[in-house]
């Protein structure tokens, strides 16, 4: 089990991973702007647990990442550059998966690439060599999340440069419910992110909420 | 039924999309540089078809899109300039479909963007406002298409910038057997055109041919 910091875990996404991973057995710490607001965010999660499960905690975002082995980002792209530098050197050696993905309001179902090819290859450059970054649950909708006897039927793609840190990031998918698959390098995350902007789209064409992909034609164990 | 071009139709993608929608009850002619090689694959092709369906018929490229009411574009991405300079004129007024995807070798499991954003893009921009530029089948793999007993699990995603255009490309991709999603407009061809590089290495880390993407969370009728 490993010790988990969701920045951002305040929001709907991350919040949602969260109450998951804690129900599963991580130790899940809440990171926010202001220890208030997490600590409040991590009661409110963990009243969504089973009896018997460990709670969360609720800390300001540096030392939720400082008390971490492995660091979630999931804030707006807005707000990235700006979170990042909080959690920069508490997240060294770590493995850090970013969640979140750049939209361009106000037309947020047209695919925008960030200027650094990915919000996951910024968030890489200004962490620097010494964070391994991976990308994941870029398509995941945060409706259902907190609705731990809800079935997943999309998948999390998992892109990033470092195969362990790939690996550990396709557990904690699979902690959440998810089937993970290795979608390759981080550079392939721009492919990952823009597909949320299709989903947007797909959704209010068919009016529903929570389109995903799924990736066919492979074993699914 | 439509008169359809498929520029490029001898290749494995193109070939296998025609005799499809040959025996949907459309009709096809395959266009090649060389006309010889455009009537021997569609000769080739009607031999697949079951009895009493029309054959395909084969011209070179410039013919091939000028008796056509659409026109499919499958060549490889290095051939796509001089290949569109080839029938331009003749597409005007017509549905256009890219069904490319540009790749960089020799990391082909990489997503590589076009300069000019997508492949379908720099086919808009090349054939300019009077041809209705549609991306479709980017993510469908060649293998099986000419079997007509089989079923595709995966969808296929539609791009472009008119409504219109993109109904008949979706209808298009019915007849080849698929279910089909309108993923709004041709900026996000880079997404579906980027997740064939995806698809790639999943197929080389599973040891599978042909995996493919489906969106979930949809009505599928």
């Amino acid at each position: 089990m490993t010790i988990l910091a969701v920045i951002g875990g305040s929001g709907a996404e991350g919040s949602g991973l969260a109450v998951r991973w804690a129900a599963a057995g991580h130790t899940v710490i809440i990171g926010s702007r202001s220890a208030v607001k997490a600590e409040a965010a991590a009661a409110e999660l963990s009243a969504l647990l089973p009896p018997g499960a460990s709670s969360l905690a609720g800390l300001e975002n540096a030392a939720a990442a400082a008390a971490a082995e492995l660091v979630v980002l999931s804030v707006p792209y807005a707000a990235q550059v700006d979170t990042i530098a909080q959690v920069r050197e508490e997240s060294q050696g770590k493995v850090f998966i970013t969640v979140g993905v750049p939209l361009m309001p106000p037309k947020v179902s047209t695919v925008w690439h960030a200027p650094g090819g990915s919000a996951a290859q910024e968030a890489q450059a200004q962490l620097g060599e010494g964070v391994r970054v991976v990308a994941a649950f870029q398509n995941v909708s945060a409706g259902h999340l907190k609705d731990l006897a809800w079935e997943p039927a999309c998948d999390v793609l998992v892109t990033g440069d470092q195969k362990e840190a790939k690996l550990q990031a396709m557990e904690l998918a699979r902690a959440a419910g998810f089937f993970a698959v290795d979608a390759g390098p981080l550079a392939n995350a721009s492919v990952v992110e823009g597909m949320t902007a299709l989903l947007i789209g797909i959704n209010a064409r068919h009016k529903v909420q929570g389109s995903g992909i799924r990736i066919t034609g492979i074993a699914r164990e």
